[in-house]
């Protein structure tokens, strides 16, 4: 295939499976109480439907049918917004998708409740799979434990000092790494491919998960919020911890209070003598390093595994090649 | 067996569940972070493990070996307390069990996560299960979503007036009376008795779930706070609907709000003057006589099972004779 038919192909198969993914979503919730069923129909609305697009794109790279990783791809879709729920919640967040956040709209119960039933709609959807189903919802369960150890890490680091790199990439691996890994994992796993194989793709999608994290925490500094749809000060005002500013305070230990403090007057102000400093001190080149080299170490995964990879190599460079 | 003997057994098996349940619990959730660990061990002191209690009774009524109920009886008690977590957010109380809340003593950010955490252990335990898992988790998740649903009517009819007997029942169905069905069938389904019995068992559960609800709606009432081991007035201040409630509000569409709006500047004096009320207009007495039909109901249903089911009359006296 020619270079920009392949292109052309990729960018074809990522918006059907959105499309698919989407008219999935319309029908996850037409009884229940309106009160939940509006906000969880209101929240899918958004999203780029990354971690179904890689469950389905693992599929096609083993040969299998992708249709059957429809009900799986969706449910990941509803357990990741299970989580961007309570997470608005936790954080405080206004926008998500540049759409407002549930307990923003409703309130913070109906948050709680919307985002409960939401997870137990991806669960109870699950109950229709014929083959590794007993196996497939233990990978869920898991993922569920993971990313609330991930957001309780989160949450903790948030009072503390001193956060290692390896503390923040532990973290990182529970909150964003693990539900990647599991998209990826679980395309494996529904292709019946080698249980090594499996392993090799649920390494792959940790692996990107941790560079799209981090990318993410990069975003925060190069972007801005029109681009990223979510608010970017209630993440630095409750000294959320990102590599950047692990990264900064192992040079200065009080350099990210110092800004926090300066915020609380002057956001703008403070926000942009931070960018200076990380700049300044080469930690947005550093962490561009780090995620090369994790992305690196991603692509040789999928060297390994003995199987036309490309378009899932595309698809590395669509989650990690973005400004939003 | 002579009437004492039975009594004196039935009591010591009770007793012996309740230190196998607590047991259990000792050791769930060992490993994560400190700030969930610490607040599930300190909800999980507290309670008097009815749901796993009559899922073992069931089994030793079904003859089966009911150290097998011992995982799901322990999730059973995880999920269950995974909703009060919640419930205690969104209704503001701030004692369970006599003992502070989790979003008290900590924060609403801690009690989201612990209790998604708690909702976790609770699904990856149930792995381990050897017989039956598949049905067993689906049951589990659709236990999920009725009390979440349960959950989100109660807030819905917070700001509703006129909700029907009907409306209020459906409502109570699935906040209690589902999780305690649950508990009833899933000690019918590891006992692998006929799909109609495990159905009897399961109705059972949910027949005494209902009137379990109702019998708590009364003791507000004629309980006090102190042997309620928790805070009644914040229930009162929602217009959360009660049976009582809805009584009331059926005679006489302003009554209910009349008194919130005394009790905003004192309590003491609306909750006296709508007890009085309740009394004067039958109310009591008709929750009385409702809670005595419906546990002959249950009983029936127990009459009908082809089994000794002594010790579950007995139970069904246990929670429903209560004062507390």
């Amino acid at each position: 295939m020619l270079l920009e038919d392949f292109q052309l192909n990729f960018e074809n198969i990522i918006s059907e499976y959105k499309q698919v993914i989407d008219r999935e979503l319309l029908n996850v919730y037409d009884d229940g109480p309106d009160n939940i069923r509006e906000p969880i129909y209101h929240i899918l609305k958004g999203g780029k439907r990354l971690r179904p697009i890689l469950c389905k794109l693992v599929c096609l790279c083993c040969g299998a049918d992708q249709e059957s990783a429809n009900v799986p791809a969706t449910s990941i879709e509803l357990l990741h917004n299970f989580t961007l729920i309570h997470d608005d919640i936790m954080d405080n967040d206004i926008l998500r998708h540049g759409r407002a956040t549930i307990h923003h709209k409703w309130d913070d119960s109906i948050a709680i409740l919307s985002g409960d039933a939401m997870l137990a709609i991806a669960l109870i959807r699950l109950g229709v799979i014929k083959e590794n189903k007993s196996i497939i919802l233990e990978k869920f369960n898991n993922a569920l434990i993971q990313v609330s150890e991930g957001q309780a890490l989160d949450l903790q680091f948030q009072n503390m000092h001193n956060i290692s790199e390896v503390e923040y990439l532990n973290m990182v691996d529970k909150k964003t790494g693990y539900m990647i890994g599991l998209s990826s994992e679980i395309g494996a796993i529904i292709s019946n491919v080698k249980y090594d194989i499996q392993l090799k793709f649920k390494e792959y999608g940790m692996l990107i998960g941790r560079a799209f994290q981090i990318q993410d925490d990069l975003l925060e500094i190069t972007s801005n919020q029109e681009q990223m749809g979510k608010s970017l000060e209630s993440d630095f005002l409750l000294n959320k911890k990102t590599y950047l500013t692990v990264k900064a305070n192992s040079l200065n230990r009080d350099i990210v209070n110092n800004y926090i403090e300066i915020s609380k007057n002057d956001f703008n102000l403070a926000f942009s003598l931070y960018k200076k400093f990380l700049e300044d001190n080469g930690i947005v080149e550093e962490s561009n390093i780090l995620i090369n080299s994790i992305t690196e170490s991603a692509r040789n995964i999928l060297e390994e595994i003995n199987l036309d990879t490309g378009y899932l190599n595309k698809f590395t460079d669509l989650i990690l090649n973005r400004n939003s």
